[in-house]
C-alpha cells in the first residue's frame, strides 16, 4: 500500500493557498498573475515527484511519469472562483502530486505509474471547462479567438499572451497511455457532513438544464397608468416565479435542485412599469425521467402564464447537458479503498456540480472522490474541510490507484 | 377673449419636434445638443411674442413680459425622456408662448401680461426637477457640484459648460411679480380618453412613496446546496413580491398605483444561489390616509417575510413626498374656461405623475390642465394627442389666464 504523507500534503496545500490569498480563502482567477505563479509552483512539485512537466498552450500543467505500462491520470484544476475557497480543485491536483510521491517513495510500488494534471479554467472565467475540453480535443482555435473574460471582457488570446502561454502547443489526452482518470474534490454540499461520513464516491455527475424565461408586456409610466390596464412584465415574472416555487417540490426528485440566478426588469427604473422581464432558471438531476418531467412542468407553467395574459411569456432553452455516469470499475476501486481506510464511513452519491472528470470521461474511464465540506459551503472564502478528512481522502485515492494499476 | 391660433400652435409644436426627432417622437435629453438648440429656438419664439428672453445658468428659458401689474407665468419643460414623445412638457411651454401671442395680438387684452418659462431637466436626466427647483431656490451650488448624469455619469458642471451655460446667473421666481403659475401637460394616463373627455383640471399632484426592500440570505452553489438548507434571497424576494401583489388591491385606494421597477439578485450568476436581493418599490396616491395604510401593509408584509425566514427582510424608505394641492382659485378659473369651450367635456382629477407645477406651488399659487393621451401612452415615441384636443386645451388656458388677470 502506498502510504501518503499527510503532513506533506497539508503543508503543500497551505503553501498553495498563499497564491492569491483572500481572508482564509483565495482569489485566483484563471490566468491572473497569482494563478500562473501557482501553476509554475505546482509544476515544480510535480517535477520533484519525478514527473516530466509541461505547461501547455491553454495553461494545463501536465506531469508525466517515466515508467512503462498503463497508467492513471489524477488531477483537477487550480484556479478559483472570485474570492473563493482554498481547496476546491486545488485539493484534487495536490492529491495527484501526493499519490505520485507516495508511489515513488515506496520501492514496492515499482511499475505503478500515475500522471498528474492541473486543468485551467474549470471555473469558467473565460469559457466552460476550458482546459479539460482542450485536453480532450473539444476546444477549437476559433472558440479561443472569440472567447473573452466574462467579468472584464479581456480576450482569451490576450490573457494567454500575458501569461506567457501564447504559441505553446496544447496537449491532448492519449487514451492508449491513460487507462483512467481520478479526480478528488470537496463535496461543496452537506450530504456527507449531515450523514456523518468522510468519503463520497461519485456515481454520476448531474445534468444541468438551463433556461431563459422572457416576459413581454408594455413599458409605461408608473404613475399615470391605471393598475387595470397595465401590462407589467416584472409582475408577470414574479407571478410565474411564485408558481414555479409552488409547483416544483411536487414533481422534483429527492436530490433535484432548482435555482433562479438572475432577474432583470427592463428598463429597471423606479418610475417605469417594466415592459420586459427575464429570469435565468436552471435545475439539476441525474435522472433523465425527472429532468423531462421538470421541463414539462416548466413548459406548462410558462404556457399558463402566457395564456393568462396580459403579458406574453416564453421559455428559451439555453443548454441541456446529459448526466455523466462514472466508470463502474473505478467507482468500485474507490469504494473498496474507502472501505479499507474508513469502514462504513463512505457513501455513493451523485455530483450536483460539474467537474473536469465529466469532460475527461468522454475519452477514458473516470471517477471522482468527494471529501466533506464543512457546513456545505463552497465558492466562498470560508470554504473548508477537516484536516483528517483531507488526509484520509488522499490515502483512499492512493490505495484505489494501486488497486487499479494492478499488482 | 384672447383667441389662440391653433394652426400656428400646431405648426410650432411640429417644428419643435424636429429637434432630436426619433421615429414619431423625440430623443432630447437634458443639455444634449438637440435640447440646447430647442431652447434657443423657443427663446426666439418668446422674443417674437414680445417677451424679454433670458436663458439662465441651469438652462431655464424665461420670457418676461414688459407691461405693468400682476402677471401669470405659464410653462413647463422641453427636454424629453429617452426616445420619448413629442408633446409631454413641450406642449405646456408652447401653450405659454401661444397665450402670450394671443394676448399681444388682441388690443382688448392690453395690460394683461403673462411670462413664459421653459424649465430644464424636469425629466431628471441629472436630478429631480432640476430647473424648477433652481427657480424656487431649492438647488444649491453644492448639489450642482455633486450631480452627474444618471445614464452616462457626465458631471452636471461639465454638461452646463458644454451647453454654454456655465457662469450664467440662475434666475429665481419673484412672488411679488408672479400672481400664479399655470402648467399644461398631456395626461399620460387614459382617464380622460376612457371617459370621453377633452380637458382635465388637476386638483392635486399625487405623493410618491418610494422604498428599497432588501433580502439577505446566503450565497451558495446552485448545484451542491440542497433545497432544504438554502437561504435563497432571490426566492425570498419573489415570495414577498407575490405577497404584495396579493394583498395590495384590498388596501389600496381607487386610483392608487404601485410598481416594482427594479429587481436585482446578487451576484446574478446562473449557477449561484443569490445571497442578496433587492427591489425598488413605490406607490402613489393623493390621500395621506391611504398612503399611511399602504406603508403599514408593506411593513407587515416585510416583517412577516423576515419572521418566516430563512432570509432576513428589511424595508428602507427612499423618499416620501407629500400630495401637493393645486390652488382653488386657479383650479376654478381653469374649470370655468373649460366649461365655456368644452361644456361637460372636462373633469377634475389628480395628477399621478410629478410636474414642475408641484415645485412652483411651494412659492406661488399653481394649477394644471391636462389634455388626453391617446391610449394613455407617454414616455414612448408613440405618445400623441388629437390635434383638436391640443388646440382646445390652449384656448382653455388662454381664457383662464384672461379671467385670472382681471378685466
Amino acid at each position: 500500500m502506498p502510504a501518503i504523507d499527510g503532513g506533506r500534503l497539508l503543508g503543500d496545500l497551505r503553501r498553495l493557498a498563499e497564491f492569491g490569498r483572500y481572508k482564509t480563502g483565495v482569489h485566483r482567477p484563471t490566468y491572473s498573475a497569482e494563478d500562473i505563479a501557482a501553476r509554475h509552483w505546482m509544476g515544480e512539485r510535480m517535477a520533484e515527484a519525478g514527473l516530466a512537466v509541461e505547461i501547455d498552450g491553454i495553461g494545463n500543467v501536465i506531469g508525466r511519469s517515466a515508467g512503462e505500462g498503463p497508467r492513471l491520470m489524477i488531477g483537477s484544476h487550480s484556479e478559483s472562483q472570485n474570492h473563493a475557497g482554498w481547496l476546491d480543485g486545488a485539493l484534487g491536483v495536490m492529491y495527484g502530486v501526493e499519490v505520485a510521491r507516495a508511489l515513488k517513495d515506496d520501492a514496492a510500488m515499482g511499475g505503478r505509474n500515475v500522471d498528474v494534471i492541473c486543468f485551467a479554467d474549470e471555473e469558467g472565467h473565460f469559457s466552460n471547462f476550458t482546459g479539460s475540453r482542450s485536453f480532450v480535443g473539444q476546444l477549437g482555435e476559433d472558440e479561443i479567438d472569440r472567447t473573452t473574460n466574462r467579468y472584464d471582457g479581456t480576450p482569451l488570446r490576450e490573457a494567454l499572451e500575458r501569461a506567457g502561454l501564447a504559441g505553446r502547443p496544447r496537449a491532448q489526452i492519449d487514451p492508449a497511455r491513460t487507462s483512467g482518470f481520478l479526480e478528488a474534490h470537496i463535496e461543496q454540499g452537506d450530504y456527507l457532513e449531515s450523514a456523518g461520513l468522510s468519503v463520497g464516491i461519485v456515481t454520476s455527475v448531474v445534468a444541468i438544464w438551463q433556461y431563459r424565461i422572457v416576459l413581454e408586456g408594455e413599458q409605461n409610466h408608473a404613475g399615470t397608468t391605471r393598475m387595470a390596464i397595465r401590462k407589467d412584465a416584472g409582475l408577470a415574472l414574479v407571478r410565474l416565479a411564485a408558481a414555479i416555487d409552488q409547483r416544483f417540490p411536487a414533481v422534483a426528485g429527492e436530490r433535484t435542485v432548482w435555482t433562479t440566478g438572475r432577474i432583470t426588469l427592463d428598463p429597471g427604473a423606479p418610475s417605469i412599469i417594466p415592459g420586459r422581464a427575464e429570469m435565468l432558471f436552471q435545475f439539476r438531476d441525474v435522472d433523465p425521467e425527472v429532468l423531462e418531467r421538470l421541463q414539462r412542468t416548466l413548459e406548462e407553467l410558462v404556457d399558463a402564464a402566457d395564456a393568462a395574459g396580459p403579458c406574453r411569456a416564453r421559455l428559451e432553452v439555453i443548454s441541456r447537458s446529459v448526466p455523466m455516469a462514472m466508470d463502474p470499475r473505478l467507482v468500485d476501486a474507490l469504494e473498496a479503498a474507502a472501505e479499507q481506510h474508513a469502514p462504513g464511513a463512505h457513501m455513493r452519491m451523485p455530483s450536483a456540480a460539474g467537474h473536469d472528470a465529466q469532460v475527461v470521461a468522454q475519452r477514458v474511464p473516470a471517477a471522482m472522490l468527494f471529501v466533506p465540506s464543512i457546513g456545505g459551503i463552497s465558492h466562498h472564502w470560508t470554504e473548508n474541510t477537516a484536516d483528517e478528512d483531507i488526509v484520509l481522502g488522499c490515502q483512499v485515492m492512493a490505495t484505489a490507484a494501486e488497486r487499479l494499476l494492478g499488482s
